[in-house]
This record gives C-alpha cells, structure tokens and sequence, in this order.
C-alpha cells in the first residue's frame, strides 16, 4: 500500500488536530483512498520533547524542505510571518501545500497561487473560509460551470454566538462578548478579529478573489463590526419580524463592479441565514444555472477544521491539475462602483418619550416601545439614507441604519 | 488552448440542457479550466434533422465509440437500457463518463465503476442525488476523513412540492398531485416513482452505498410514500408545532447494521429539513469529526441539473485518480439489524365524536379536534408502535404512523 507522507507546520489546536484525525480515522482513509497518509515531520518552535511524537518535531523548516518523501505540507501557523515564507519555501520545493489560514490566503494568494502553478503542485485551503462547509471545493468543483453573482453569508462563528446570545438572552454586548471569551470563541484580550468584522473580511475577500478570478485586497472589503449592535435594536426586529446577523455579501458580476462587504444586517425570519446560531456558518450561492445553493457547518473547531483539512490533503493527492484555483493580481478598479438602491431597518432611541411619539407620527414606525421606534425605508441609496439618519439626529436621538438583506 | 471533446447520449431535457450551459457559459469555463469544452457527438435515436447542431447527431453508438477524439461521455438517457451497456461501452473505450440517472447508478453503479478502475477512467454522477446539492462531491472529497453515521435528507422535490401544497394551500393530496402533474414536477400519467418513494430510494441507496463501501440494493430500503398522507394528518402536525416530509435516512456506522429508509415522518418546526419548501432538496450529513454539514438547492430542473454535470466534466479532466469513488459487491446481510426505539406521531380519525373523546382520555392528545386527535408516544420500537396501532382500530377508528425524526 502506498504511503503518502506528510509534515505539518505549526502544532497549535488545528496542527495537534490534524495529526489526531489521520489516526482516529486511518482505517476509514485507507478503506476510501487505497493510502496511508503519515505524519513524518512536525515543525514548531515550542519545545515537544515530552510528546509522544516527539521524533518528528524538528525546529528548522529545512528538515521539511530537504525530505523528499514528504509531498504535502499542512500549514496550520497561523499569520503571514513566517507562515508566508515558509509556504513559498515548501511550494518551490515541490510540496502541495494546505491551509486554514485566512490571513495567509487572504493576503498572499495570488503570489502561494502562481508559485503552485509553477512548480506543479497544488494549494488548497478549504477550511480557511467557513471551516466545514463545502464552499471553495463546490466553486471550483460541481459549481465551476456557474456564474455566481451573489453570496450572503454568516462567515464568523463568534459574532454570531454573540448575536444570538444577546438575542436569546436579551444580554449586553459586553455580556456577550465575554461569554464568548470565556468558552474561547473570541480571543482575550483584544477580540478585534472577529468583533470588528475583520476575520469575516478576509474570508469574503477569499470568495471573492475565486468569483472574479482577481486579488480583491482586504482593504477594499466595506467592513463593519458588531460593537454597535445593541440588545434594543434585536429585540427590535424581532419585533418586526427578523433579526440582525453579521452578513457578509459579496454582490455582481465582475471583479469591478462588485460590492464585498461585511456589516450587521437586518434579515427577515424566514430568510435562511435567519436560523442560523451560536458557532454555526452558513453560505448562499446564486448560481446564474443551478439556482441557489446553500452550505452549512460549523465555522470553526479543532477536529471539525483538522478533518476537512485532512480531506483537503487527500484531494491533493488525487488530482493532477489545478487550474481551477488561480486568481490574478489585483486589478485596478472602475471608479464608480456600482450602488444599489437597498431597503434600510432604522432604529431610533430617546429618553424623550414625546419625541418618540413626534417621530411616530412622522415615519410609518413599525415597532414602537416608550424609547424607542424602529421602522423600514423604501429602496433608497446609502447616501439618502445617511441623510435621513442626520435628519432624525437634528432631533437629538439615537438613529442606527441596517441594510435589509434579502433572499 | 486545449479542447475537451464530449460526446451527449440521449439528448432529452438535461441532455440538451448540457448542450446549453456548455454554450451559455463558455467564457467562464475558458477563463477558470484555460479549456475549451466541445460537443462534438450527440446519439439519440429521435429525429434531430432540423436541429442547429444537426451534423454532429447519430443514431449509432459507434460512432462514439470509435471516435479517439472524445473523452467524455454524458449520459442523459435514463432508465438501465440502452444506458448501462452504452455506458460500459464508453468506458471501455477508455471514455470517462458523467451521469445523472439514478436508477442506472443505484443498480448498475457496483459493475460501472469496477470498469471505471479497471479501464483507468472516472465515472461521476453527482446529478443523480440531489439534483444541484454538492453532496456525493463533498462525501468523497473534503469530508472523506469523516465517518458519516447519519444521513437525514430530503431528496425528491416531487413529493415535498405536494406536500409543502397541502400544508399551505389545505388541499387534496389527489388535488396537490394533479397540480404537480400540470406543472411536469410529477409523471403523467403514473406518477408512482415519485409519489411512492422509489426515486428517493434509489437516491438514499447510492449514498448508502458509498458511505458504507457496499452496495446496497434499493429492494433493502424500507420504503413508503405519500400516497396516504392526508391534510388532516399535515394540519394535526401543524398544531403540535411540526410538519410532515419525506425523509430518506441511513443509520449506522457499518453495511450490516445499517437501516436505510424513506417514509413520511413528523419533524418539529425547528428541524432544519422543516424549512425546505416546494421542490428543494437538503440533506443533513452527521459527520464524526466535523459535525453536521448540510447542502441545499434545487432537486432538479434543466439548467440546475445540467449545470452540475458540467461541473463533474470539468472535474473529470482535472483528476488523476477516482478511487474515491467505488464499492463493492453487495454482502451477506447480518439477520438482526439495528432497530433503535423511535419517538411515534399519531394521528386518529374517527366520525363518532364520542370515540375520540374516549380515546383522548385514555392516551395524553395533544392535539384534539372534533374528529380527529394526534400525539406523542414515548420511544417505543416499531413493533409496539404497530401494536399500539392495531388497538387503537379495535375502536373502528383510522390511525397512522408517523416516525419523528430528531435533529
């Protein structure tokens, strides 16, 4: 039987994770793949010399790079450095390469991408957007014959434990949030990454690069965290009927035109997304032949993250081209980006229970309390509606806006 | 550029579909495969003679066959004969095939794909499980490091498209059915393939077969359809927080121990197969490593369908090796098979008012109309279920069974 060997780079929780399922599931990959895969090299800078495996760690990434039985390297460091280099390093070579890391992809893609195109062999990194859902593997797989102009998607497990918590629990944010950093779902003690929208940010990024087939930069993701989303505003919609999800959306047909980006949104009940909770992930393609498709899985986890990775590496093994995963470097963008006219949920709050009433009588409020009122807009441009949100400001109020996602 | 020739066999609604996506999306394959994909034969034994691609139609299958230049065959014909022996022969011949027929793949899919191997060639079908869901694709690709001991699905739009009518619109099942009919959803004029569950057991047999490395002939599928499902017993369900569908389900980690089914069955409105209205399809995959994961989209449909099996054409020229994809011969089945206790939804009926009530006192209804009462049995085996039944007709009453199927 043919044994495939592997090294991986980083034993953190993903790294230990990945070793733990090629052995709790060895029998059922050698029943499915006619392999063995082995882990032979394991590299991390923190000492393992009480470790079981403790022969295969080794701190110098030469080991890996000088092993010519070793052809597939998982990369589970984490960051671009030295993740970035050590990657390249493996990839020229001649290593196929898998990884989870968003950061690595999102911002080094389209150089990891060309060098594999290069030396002939492959990078996949199926767990790096949305942790077990089929989504990058349906793309460039059973979908490829598709154009997609639409993905909405909960792309972070934590704001959207968050979410659901204040929701169920009618909690503060800051409850919330340092529930979520207590079971380890946000990170202490800055949980930046994920509150402030820029973990959902990179992996859009991602699913947008593999759309458009060009680099779309972080940057140019309209990002928007869920530090402002308050216990009102969701028990506000509820009371119209939704809720309020951290949506991330990538929307039109080419690299120029496209509207990525990542910010609490308000959705209706019966939306799909809407049943969405706790750690959970979920995508909607719109696939302009197939029709919607949706994925569903867990964003995130030791083993559930290790064993698509897993599978990722068993791919690699099985394929001999890789083209369908290739983007270009960035392009420069049209000036004007297309906006839509979109449907805004506003929320309004004030001590002043008369004003409430004043601004009732004015906008066709949906949802009232003594302090608050919450309503919806007609299909308008963001500009109109920043400007309804100053108008109502003049009042000495609290306004926020939510786009309306729908299905 | 390099160009794939194809060859389409049977040239139907999906077949010609095929045809279309490839025409249709040309561009975006070009740009993602950096190949051309081209027909270049279409058997069908119907007059194409007026058809735009009329010189590239024939009637004889030599013609494939012998034509060196052709990689990849789709079948689109349906049914076992001609399809199976053509498809053998293309193999054969060294051709990889793709396939969405159902019956032909649940039958005949152990001898194909031992030709496949033997002849060095693919054979996908991921068309004929779940129309447009990245499903087997996923199985046998990014989730083959996870044993899969549960399977919930629902797998003919069909019998939902009938159901989801009778809930909403409180019609006949005779009434749904015709609707269905005029609308092509369902055969005219014996619609029993859908209706009595057939299509969805041979769906639930080839995942059967692949998540157990078995085949598993449809005859060992428990099978029971929709026929005597009423809008009472979707209206009862309805007040107990739930509703009915056809579920198709495989259970257990091994061949021998698996039960495999398809039966209408009470799930709460919680359940997340409740949501999938009309003739979408989902499937629940209960993954020992990385958790549920489910996919959904349409179940069927020309372009959908067509679309995924340009996507298996594409991947076929882009792998090395299909052993992913193979079992084996149907084994020996153990006598004793899995049964588990199952929570039971009852539904009775009766015209004399005084029964039900007497009945209502003696079992805890939880949902009572004038003639007709529903409830919960603990878990119970199938056998006690049945028990419970036949004494509950001892008072000349109609009851049904329905099984409750937990998330």
């Amino acid at each position: 039987m043919e044994t495939v060997k592997i090294a991986i780079m980083g034993f953190g929780t993903i790294g230990s994770g990945i070793a733990e399922v090629l052995e709790k599931q060895r029998n059922v990959i050698i029943s499915r793949t006619g392999r063995v895969y082995e882990v032979t090299k394991i590299l991390d800078i923190r000492d393992f010399s009480l470790h079981p495996m403790k022969d295969r760690f080794t701190k110098n990434i030469e080991d890996i790079l000088n092993d010519d039985s070793i052809s597939v390297v998982a990369e589970s460091i984490g960051g671009t450095k030295p993740a970035f280099e050590f990657v390249m390093s493996c990839i020229k070579a001649g290593k196929h390469v898998v990884s989870s890391n968003k950061e690595l992809v999102a911002t080094k893609g389209v150089e990891i991408l060309k060098a594999a195109q290069e030396a002939g062999v492959g990078f996949l990194f199926e767990a790096s957007v949305g942790g077990t859902l089929p989504l990058i593997s349906s793309i460039t797989g059973i979908l490829q014959a598709n154009s997609i102009s639409k993905i909405d998607g909960i792309l972070n497990g934590t704001t959207n434990y968050i979410l659901t918590n204040i929701e169920k629990k009618k909690i503060s944010f800051e409850h919330a949030l340092e529930r979520a950093q207590d079971l380890g779902y946000a990170e202490t003690p800055d949980p930046s990454a994920d509150i402030d929208g820029h973990d959902a940010a990179r992996k859009i990024a991602i699913l947008a690069s593999l759309l458009y087939g060009y680099h779309m930069p972080v940057s140019r993701v309209a990002t928007e965290g869920i530090r402002g989303v308050s216990s009102f505003d969701l028990e506000l919609a509820q009371n119209l009927n939704g809720t309020i999800k951290l949506i991330a959306s990538c929307y039109g047909d080419n690299y120029g035109q496209a509207r990525v980006s990542v910010r609490p949104a308000y959705i209706f009940k019966t939306h799909r997304l809407a049943s969405v909770d706790d750690v959970n992930n979920m995508v909607l393609l719109d696939c302009n032949m197939s029709g919607i498709v949706s994925v569903y899985g867990r964003g995130a986890g030791k083993l559930p993250t290790a064993a698509v990775m897993v599978g990722d590496i068993i791919e690699l093994t099985q394929r001999s081209d890789f083209s369908q995963l290739l983007w270009d470097s960035e392009l420069v963008l049209d000036a004007d980006r297309q906006e839509q006219p979109l449907r805004y949920f506003v929320t309004v709050y004030s001590d002043n229970k008369k004003l409430i009433t004043k601004l009732v009588e004015q906008v066709d409020a949906g949802s009232i309390t003594d302090n608050s009122a919450a309503f919806f807009t007609s299909r308008i441009m963001r500009s109109e509606a920043e400007k309804l949100k100053k108008k109502l400001e003049t009042y000495n109020v609290t306004v926020k806006l939510y786009e309306v996602v729908e299905e």
